[in-house]
């Protein structure tokens, strides 16, 4: 359309013409944007305030219910276990897994995104390690059997999943020498296992509540009764669980991908 | 570049050289295909393969270890809980759920499959539904409370969610009057919902073999000594999670996405 028209009325004018018609139909591409940048930010502050909940809830059930922690074999030293695991390798796993969907870092460059991105993934997988050790020292202490459990083998095989993903997405993505072709090949491997890994981990967390609550409440504060302390675990883990759900709505919308090196970013970079 | 032969040589010999430039450019394509179709039929098989393993695994531990079944109140009525609630609301909705993506599925009317997709889906929630109804009929008999522990709570949630989902994707999909905008709304919301909630349900599920085997398990056949149900109850967990992960890798891979009435879909049920 915009070819006839510079044909028939002349260079100067159509030159307007064309001008005022990319403009005309920037608008509708300009807000659909801005709707979807605005609908991630109020996902991603729910994801921030369902994570911060997480980590309340975990910690206040376990300072104020289970007695506190220590680090001396005793049953306040296996408290450290829910906390860390729950903070790790729940809440700073999927915080890490959606940072770079966050618009704010796109049409940067991606170097210091990527280190921040693995440096929050070990952070999560050094507290998850520290984790384990407080309920191997724990059991050890007490006499009692390592990973017998179903919740222990899903939460083992969990963390060393995640172990070989930021080795294997160490040397992939940050090594300089590894080639793009390999990239290419790693990065759906990466995100589909990077998903895997959370809802791993979920499992293993509300399995693990699950049973942490019937063995502490009895008598007349038995779990079916529902007294307090087991409302706060129940919520805890419908708490994870909407976490999770928002962290993979985030990493499943298409829209809310970083447009990598695309003509987009530079034009998505300038006008926003 | 086929143009400046077109050119240079005249129409008759050109005419040749395209088409032969065109086939010579369909083979790298058309291998890329059949390697992308082997591949998912290799995923496929594994899922049925993992599916069927899982029955299998479920039956035989209700069955052989767990006395068998029966309606009648009684601890052989609860068995019917976890072989139908594996059965149905894991097995035959994971295998409901990556339908779409068999490619002797595309080209053809998509109503057929529709159908079948909605009908495996109805089955597996009438599954859900009468394995429900099994543990309730069990907890009334023996005057246990329901729906009190996370197990129950994010159980209930994955059916409750299955049937809305259910609900919404007839009205939505099924219905003759829902018009195309609607529909294209609502199918990224239908396919993560999807996805949430096989997760949610195999969350429920590895809770409900870890929270059964604590139960049922006590004496010199208690859990921590591993006894043969602990090993056929945690593998049965792990079969269960290897089945949604292949399951999930099927639905997150793009190229085994059905390519809706787009020319590649005639071009691909010609040639293969």
């Amino acid at each position: 359309m915009s070819h006839r028209n510079t044909a028939e009325c002349g260079s100067e004018t159509s030159a307007g013409r064309e001008k005022h018609e990319v403009r005309a139909e920037n608008i509708p591409t300009f807000l659909s944007r801005m709707r979807s940048i605005v609908s991630f930010y109020i996902c991603y502050l729910l994801c921030l305030a369902l994570g911060l909940a997480c980590v309340v809830c975990v910690c206040l059930w376990n300072s104020r219910w289970r007695g506190g922690f220590a680090w001396d074999g005793s049953a306040l030293q296996f408290n450290w276990h829910p906390v860390l695991m729950v903070t790790g390798l729940v809440v700073l796993y999927g915080n890490g897994a959606v940072l770079y969907r966050v618009p704010l870092t796109w049409g940067q460059n991606k170097l210091p995104w990527k280190l921040l991105h693995a440096t929050l993934m070990f952070l999560a997988l050094v507290l998850s390690i520290v984790g384990l050790c407080a309920v191997f020292g724990f059991h050890n202490a007490k006499n009692i059997a390592n990973l017998y459990s179903l919740h222990s083998w899903i939460g083992i095989a969990a963390v060393a999943l995640f172990a070989i993903q930021w080795v294997v997405g160490m040397a992939g993505f940050l090594l300089p020498c590894s080639p793009i072709s390999l990239r290419a090949l790693l990065k759906p491997v990466h995100v589909w296992m990077g998903g895997s890994i959370l809802w791993l981990s979920i499992a293993a967390c509300i399995s693990g509540i699950n049973e942490k609550l019937f063995f502490v409440l009895t008598g007349t504060q038995a779990y079916n009764n529902l007294p307090s302390e087991a409302l706060l675990g129940n919520s805890l883990g419908v708490l994870i669980v909407a976490f999770g759900l928002v962290v993979l709505m985030i990493l499943s919308n298409h829209k809310w991908q970083r447009p990598d090196s695309s003509p987009e970013v530079l034009a998505y970079t300038v006008r926003i």
